[in-house]
This record gives structure tokens, C-alpha cells and sequence, in this order.
């Protein structure tokens, strides 16, 4: 017989790892052990079984053939020995060996390895406020709480609902609560918009409008002060500024590393609570692995280390603990956070660096805003994507790419192909040159992701001076704030009246683009000219125009009215 | 008055440019000069307007914004003098002029510039073969073609065509002809497969099938040696093998650089007749830039130079030409090749080398397939993707990626992150960590791209053995030719029953996946076992273990019974 590996934790990267390092030393004795009864699923897929659109809940746990993966899969067809509902109490590193405790019998016994693995995975946080342990309060951590509620849903027993927490899992859990079941759902977030960090308040908004259209109430900026229990069930949630009536409360505030273990035994754990590892995956105890949400990464763009809670994430690193356990020297260099989300018929994604939190890293950051289509703008099926390109201005390298798009895979592309340059290092020149297959049913000649590097460029060569959506927004909603602010609209006269109509030509003025070279000493002198029109490069033409002729009074709106009609404003005039 | 810069080629490259350095440079004099009437189109969108998609060729010429991009529109918007319908005739390039024809009146006139830039494009090949002049043989190299084309199908001219070309204009034309039109058209290849070196016999073998079901009859193989000509009309192709008849002939047997301009001032001029520049796109006279489909690039695989006329190259390389006049130092470093097409209901592509240009470039090259899911593989809208990832075996680099899929965007993702991925040279084991973002209605938690380089690794590590589909085709169409050969099924006995029960045990056995640990010895060892399964990863699995107990004589059947139902054989049962 050959090595002993004992892995802690069961859903992905611990599965992984044990089938790898099997193959890789057939003789080698692999043991998984979890403390739950369900293993090796696919967590992600939780909030589509609730949906409805995965019907079983042992889908999430198959393979694509169709086989359950229990404990006697994984003996019979991989050589795994698994022990479900088997707790790890502690680790003795000297002895290396594992306090195993079996759950239904309560017997315990030491388990020898030579090669220790944890993949502990996170741990739901559940928010210190009173209620939290009300009935009808539930976590979206394992198959069972999402077994129970979607049994809770399917009696009937669901009317109201409250998600706490506008990260990916809350919105994605409103909708499976919405969509299919028709339950009346609320979403509350403590930050100022939903997906806080990950995208912007532009982007945010936009996704937020989209929410409320499909009957997810959205409440961004309220924290949740308390569940409100009667008879020990769930009957509302209190807010910093109202109840919400609720049957049922999802808490998905986030997760934390689970690192009890390693630190009981020692090993290097970082404050934010995941435990350190190298480049092979390697704890602080060489013969000690760990990966999947229970360690950290190194961010390739930041160069910081950071938590990536990923189904995907794990996987990877699972693979490289397995070789390296195996003597094959893999590495796992980091990540870049890429994210994707489908919300109803929207698809919002991020990869890298957001504005936020680049300029928190210490980034001369700026954000290049632009709302290209997602294939040849003459290909019948065309639709915008609102993108913002976030770059360096002092080192002109690409930082991130944040996303709002129709629910397809073309979002996805632009990621993807953006990620890959991120962990390279990329440059807004690199960004501008990526080669986008192309052809008119799936990208434009000027794909979206070049073009965002454009005008990156022009922004970092103060080609190109812009005014921000936040900061365009709340001159709107005042405009008497910027008595020399004036907005000039460029599009078509058609496109423009509605608005000057509406606003009056001291606020609002039209000029069109093709007639501008020989207008604009027309054009008012005294005020800054807000440029706008539907995606901001006509805006641009026309300042550098204006800059030309010796106007430089102007300011360019970018990503233009393809983002505001998608952000939606009580300023706008009723159409 | 700045600079002069004159443009001869007014479709892709040559609009770019003169926008970006009219911008760059307001005061520059910058004069575009066509041949043509028509200007600054999306060439590319011709097969969609002759569908019936785009509805008017208007649409290709037009901004995303409805202006119609013609000699007015670049005048009052870009401040950019277009001459249409006038000939570059020859440049003087001691006095920096260019002699012009205004193919209207005849006159001719000369014109200076300060800089000058080549945009002259490619014409396209028509085979020197009889009839090719005859009434109704169309090339669709613009837009006069594509209206005339579409003018003779709208007026009920046209019930059969015969398109000349295997390759991506030619098959989309064959789509275009008969989904809306109905025309009864066959596809002629004179290589053995469609998109020859471009994608592998297996894929096209996919795409040629779909083809074949859409009601286009596909012959590769096969040159067209006359068109033969009634009354000056067409009316049918000979090919190698067999008469076409035909109302239309459709000649897309592909382009080549017209640089004939270029040639005639002395400019260096490569074999392939594309015009030589550097990473400025300078040509070898600093004063005379080249950019588009008149010029070859660096392969960024291969490191040679290589002809790649995609509208979206043609673009990024205006752009850069437009800096460099400027005085920006940007640069085009070149292109991996990149291409995808719709056909039908399929999605096709490729990235970097296939595996017949990597062998012919002297890589030790090989080929990973594999038939992974587009998404979570429990998601309901799931499908299939054939992907084939070529590696190099010494150094273990990737080369290349190519897929045939379903028609959405997921194709493009993948081959959109490895043109990133090639382009910095990665290697198999990056490929293995490529983040894709993932979320079950988009990806995998281990996506395609990275089980691919999974197992090219395992390939490069000469821990699976494999058989190339070519070749399984081969024994399946003449079992007795390698008697020592026998399918292993290892899917569920149901699935494997129908061949067994066709094929016969002395050719097709049946042992599950699941069973194998236990009844390994049951298995021949005097033959070649060929591992079969619905991707592959359980054949391999079970390659291992059996090499593990000493049974080393399998071959795993790469993409398996995925690819296989897909592909289509004459050996198959009926279903």
C-alpha cells in the first residue's frame, strides 16, 4: 500500500483532489472525510434547485452520466474510502494523525496520514441580531437548508420573503424565490447598492431597476436592525427605516473562512480567518494541504492576498494540491475574482479590480464607462452592454472589467478574455490589440472590450475629460446646484426634444453632432457643456472638436443615454 | 493647415485610421480615396444581408446610431475628404504624391501628402477554371456584388447555387441561400474536409453533418473544374465527380492581398503578395503606411507573418497606423487567428493552430478532445461543446483551440480567453488554471477550457494513451483490418446494449465504469481494448486502474460517444 492521504471536507475541492491524487498514485490510500451526509455537490447550483430549474436535488450531486456521487461511488469507482458524518476534532501534527468523531454513533478514533488535506470550506455568516435563530431563518450553506427550503416553499408555507444581503447568493436566491414560486421578496442591503465593492452604484443601479421590474424589492442602505419573531417563527424584518412583512428570511451576509481546525493545530492562519498556503497548495505544515474556501490567493492584480469563495477556485487548487501530493510540482498562482451572475434576464459580472476598490488599494485608478453592443450593431439580435474598464492612469495598466449585459454568454466572453489579460499584467494598449473572434452574430469589428480601452487611452492622455454618472446624476436631481452646468445634447433633434421640452433650454439644449462644425459659435461660451448622447463616443468627437475651435468648456457624459435608460431616473421625463 | 495624409482604401482600415488621426491631429488635411461608390462597410455582414438579416445594405454602411456613413457624412462629421469612384493609379514617392483617376470623368490629377497610408484591401480569388466569367458567377468581395446577388434571388432567379469553397464565406453564403431563400444549394471543397487546416476532420465531419441536415448538400473532396455556361448563363458545376446543376454560382475560394500598388512604388512586398510593415505599420518607406487586409502580420503562435483579412484586425491596425502618424509610439504586435462562424444552429471556431498547421510548423504537435458542457452540466440549457486544444509535446505549450458548439456565445468565451492566453505564450498548465467566471447558467466549476488542458497534460505526461477519431473511424468502417482490436464500453449497459447487440462481442463488450474494480479480469488481454464511453474521462480512469493492475492494453477514444452522435457514422445502428 502505498501512501496514506486523508482529506478533510467533501463538496469540491476535497473530491477533486482525492480522485486526482488516486489517479496519479493508484496504490495510494485516500480517505474523505466529511461531517456532513450529502457530499460532492455543486453549492452553486443551490439557488436553480430552489428555483425549480434543477428539479432534484441529486442533480447537484451527480455526475454528467447520470451517477449519484455517494460514498459507494466514490469507493467503487474512483477507490476513495469516504466517511460521511464524520467530524475531524484536532490534529495531532506530530504523531500525523486525525481525532475523527463518526456523528451518529459518537465514537471517535485516531486516523494516521502521511499527507493531510483540508478543504474545511466557509461558513455562513449569520448576522448578531436578535431573531437570527427564528424559525423560518435559514442559510444558503448545504443541500439540507436548501432541501428545507424549498420543502418550506412547496407547502405553501412561503408568502413573504426577506433576503439579507445583496451579494451574488441573495440576488440569485430572489429570484429562485420570485421567479418560479411568485413569493413576494425583499432585498436589503447595508451599503449603499447591491453587489457593494464587486460592481459600481451605476452598474448596481441598473441591475437594481431590473430587479424591481421583475418584483424583487430592493432596499439598498438599510441595514438589518432585527428578525421580528412571534411564537418563535419569522413574521418581519426590521430595517433602519421599515418592516418588511416575511414568512421566511435568507441571511446571505456573506461567508468566512472555516480554519478552526488549522488553527487549533497551529498552522499559519491569516486575520481575515483563511488559512496560508504556498503556490503548491502547501499549508505552514509542508505535509498539511489546504484549498477551496478555506484558504486565501494571491490577487494577481492587487498582489494582495485575498478570499475567493469559487466552486471554480476550488477545483483548480484541488487538482494542484493532488499533483503536488503526488511529487508533480503544479502551481496555483492566484486569481483576478472573476464573478458572473445571471439576475432574471440580465447577466452582471466582474473580473479584477472594481473603482471602489482599486482606489482603496492605493491605485491612481479611473473608470473608462462605455455601452458598446454585444455583436455587430446591425445583427438583428445586437444588445447593449454596459461596461466600465477600470485602469491605472500612472502605469496604464488595466485593473478590472465590470459588466451589465443581456442574458447570454457574451458578457462571459469579455470577462474571460479579460481575466486572462489581468493575470498578465495587461496594459489599456494590450486591452485595446485583444483579438475578439469575430463575426457579426457574435461580436463587432471594434469589439466592446477594444473600444472600452479606447477610451481608456484617451482618458489616460487627457484626450478625453469626463464627467462621472454619480456626479451627472445629482446635478440632475438639482440641477439649480450647477447654475453653469449646461447639458448639450447631440443626438438627432428628434432624439433631443423630449428632453429640452422638459428641462427648458437653459438646462437643456440640442445641437446635433453633424452640424456642430458649422454651429458651434452658437454654443454658449460662459458654462460648462455636459456632452450626451446614446454611448458617448459622438460626445467625444465633438470635444475634441470644441477643443479644437478653442472651447475646452465641455465635459463628456460617457457610456450616454444606452445607460441611463437602463439605470432609469426620476428626473427623466415619462416617455 | 497640418499635416497632409492621404488614404487609399475606404472599407475598414483606411475610415479608422482617418477618423482616429483626424482626431488626434484637428488640423491634419486627411483625404480618403476609393475606387468604389460605397464606402466604410461591414463587409463581413454581407451573408447576413443576403439572408435577409440586415434587410438593407444600408444598415452595413450606417453608424450604430442610423447616420449613413457616405462622403457627407464623413465630411461634416469627421472633417474628412472622401474621393469615391477614384483610382489610386500610382505613387510617386520621391515627390510624395500619388496620382489620381476620377473614374467618372477620367481625369486625372496628382495629390501630395505628408504621409500616406495603404488600405488598398484583398480581392478575391476567382479560379482560373472555364465559365467562371459566365452570367451569374458571383464573388462577394462588396457590396455591388452582394446587392446584385441579392437582387437576382429577390426576383425569383435563383432555385439552385453551387457555392465554390469550404470556408467560412462559403458556408456562410450556404446558409444565407437556402434559410431564407430556399435555394437548393451544395457546397463544393476541393480539400478533404471543409474549413481545411482551419479546424480537424472530426469537427468539420460535425459541421458538415449540420450542413447536410440544413438541406445543404456538402461535397469535399471534390474540385470544380468548369462551370458550364448556357447562352452565356450558368447552369451547372462540373466537379471531380459529378454534375451541379445551378442558376448561381457563388466563388468563395478565398482572398489575396491586393498590393499591386504597393508593388508598383518598389514597397517590400512578401510572396504571399501582402504588403511587409513593421509593428507601426510602416512599410519599408517610414512615409507610407499599410493596414487591413492588404497586409500580413506576426503569428503570434508560429512567430511567422501570415495574412489574416478580419474586419476586426483591419481595425485594430488603423487605429495603430493613425497613432503612429500622430506621433503615438503604439503598437500591433499581431494576430492568432482567430475566427468563429455561425452555421445554422452551430457554432464554429478556432483559435492559434489547428493541428495540421502546428505539425506542418514543426511543433511536436498533438491534440486533446474533449466534449464538455457549456455550463453546469445540470443547468437546463445545457449542451455540448467538441473542443480540441493542440499542445506541444517538448514544451508543453498550447498552440491552439478549436470548438464546434451550439449557437450562442459560450464557443467564443473559450476561444476568446485562449487568443489571450496564446498570445503571452502560456502553457498547458495555465490553461489548466484559466479563470473562467463561473455561475452554473454560464460555465462549469471546472470549465471546458480547463479539462482540455487537463488532459493535455495527461497526454504530454504519457498518462493516457489515446486513439485519434480519425483512426477509430477507420477500424469502425473495417473492423477486420485490425483484428486485434475490441471496444470496451464502460457506459451503462443500456446504453452500451444496441452495439453490443449490433456489432457483435467479438467486436463491441460491454463492462460499466462502475463494475470494472471488480471484473477486470473478465477483460481480454490479448487484444487492444478501445475505451469507450460519452467523453472520454471515465475511458480514461479506467485506462489507469487497468495499467495499475497490469493490463496495458487500452486505448482511450478521446470526446467519445459525445463527438461520435454528433459526427454522424455509416457504421452506427439506426437509432
Amino acid at each position: 500500500m502505498g501512501k496514506k492521504i486523508v482529506i478533510i471536507g467533501g463538496v469540491a475541492a476535497g473530491p477533486k483532489a482525492a480522485c486526482r491524487v488516486k489517479r496519479l498514485m493508484p496504490d495510494a490510500e485516500v480517505t474523505i472525510v466529511d461531517q456532513d451526509s450529502l457530499i460532492s455537490y455543486g453549492g452553486c447550483g443551490i439557488p436553480y434547485y430552489i428555483s425549480g430549474d434543477v428539479s432534484d436535488e441529486k442533480e447537484l450531486r451527480s455526475t454528467s452520466y447520470h451517477a449519484l456521487r455517494d460514498e459507494d461511488f466514490f469507493e467503487k469507482t474512483k477507490g476513495v474510502i469516504t466517511l460521511t458524518s464524520t467530524r475531524a476534532l484536532s490534529i495531532d501534527r506530530r504523531n500525523k494523525s486525525v481525532l475523527l468523531e463518526n456523528l451518529t454513533t459518537g465514537l471517535q478514533n485516531n486516523v494516521s496520514y502521511d499527507v493531510l488535506m483540508l478543504a474545511t470550506g466557509s461558513y455562513p455568516i449569520t448576522l448578531p441580531i436578535p431573531g437570527s435563530d427564528g424559525d423560518g431563518v435559514f442559510t444558503v450553506s448545504d443541500l439540507h437548508k436548501a432541501i428545507s427550503i424549498k420543502e418550506r416553499i412547496a407547502r405553501g408555507q412561503v408568502s413573504k420573503a426577506v433576503v439579507i444581503g445583496g451579494g451574488a447568493i441573495g440576488i440569485e436566491m430572489a429570484e429562485a424565490l420570485t421567479d418560479l414560486w411568485g413569493v413576494e421578496t425583499a432585498l436589503v442591503e447595508y451599503m449603499n447598492h447591491i453587489l457593494p465593492r464587486t460592481i459600481s452604484w451605476t452598474l448596481a443601479t441598473i441591475l437594481e431597476k431590473h430587479l424591481k421590474e421583475n418584483n424583487v424589492d430592493v432596499f439598498a442602505g438599510e441595514a438589518a436592525e432585527e428578525i421580528v419573531v412571534v411564537d418563535g417563527k419569522v413574521s418581519a424584518v426590521r430595517t433602519s427605516r421599515r418592516y418588511l412583512d416575511a414568512d421566511m428570511v435568507i441571511m446571505a451576509a456573506g461567508v468566512r473562512p472555516q480554519s478552526q481546525l488549522a488553527w487549533d493545530a497551529g498552522l499559519h492562519v491569516a486575520a481575515s480567518g483563511a488559512i496560508v498556503v504556498n503556490e503548491r497548495m502547501q499549508s505552514s505544515d509542508p505535509d498539511i494541504y489546504a484549498a477551496g474556501d478555506c484558504i486565501e490567493v494571491c490577487h494577481l492584480v492587487s498582489g494582495k492576498r485575498f478570499h475567493a469563495p469559487f466552486g471554480s477556485m476550488a477545483n483548480k487548487q484541488g487538482r494542484v494540491a493532488a499533483d503536488n501530493m503526488a511529487g508533480i510540482p503544479s502551481t496555483f498562482k492566484g486569481g483576478v475574482g472573476s464573478f458572473i451572475l445571471k439576475a432574471f434576464e440580465l447577466c452582471v459580472g466582474s473580473t479584477g479590480l472594481s473603482l471602489e476598490t482599486a482606489l482603496a488599494e492605493g491605485f491612481d485608478a479611473d473608470v473608462s464607462l462605455t455601452s458598446p453592443s454585444d455583436r455587430a450593431h446591425f445583427f438583428p439580435t445586437q444588445e447593449i452592454i454596459c461596461l466600465e474598464m477600470i485602469f491605472d492612469r500612472r502605469t496604464r495598466k488595466v485593473l478590472g472589467l465590470q459588466g451589465v449585459g443581456p442574458m447570454n454568454d457574451g458578457l462571459s466572453a469579455r470577462l474571460d478574455a479579460a481575466a486572462v489579460a489581468l493575470c498578465s499584467g495587461a496594459s489599456i494598449d494590450d486591452f485595446g490589440n485583444i483579438e475578439m473572434a469575430y463575426s457579426p452574430p457574435f461580436s463587432s469589428a471594434i469589439d466592446g472590450i477594444n473600444a472600452a480601452a479606447y477610451v481608456a487611452d484617451n482618458l489616460c492622455e487627457r484626450r478625453m475629460r469626463q464627467i462621472s454618472m454619480e456626479s451627472f446624476y445629482s446635478y440632475m436631481d438639482d440641477p439649480a446646484s450647477q447654475p453653469d452646468w449646461l447639458v448639450l445634447d447631440v443626438r438627432h433633434v428628434k432624439q433631443a426634444a423630449p428632453l429640452v421640452d422638459h428641462f427648458g433650454k437653459s438646462w437643456w439644449i440640442s445641437l446635433p453632432y453633424d452640424e456642430i462644425r458649422d454651429r458651434y459659435e452658437e454654443l454658449p461660451t460662459d458654462k460648462t457643456l455636459i456632452l450626451f448622447c446614446n454611448a458617448g463616443s459622438r460626445s467625444f468627437e465633438i470635444q475634441v472638436f470644441l477643443d479644437f475651435v478653442g472651447r475646452k468648456n465641455s465635459l463628456v457624459l460617457p457610456g450616454g443615454f444606452n445607460v441611463i435608460r437602463r439605470m432609469g431616473a426620476g428626473w427623466l421625463p415619462a416617455s
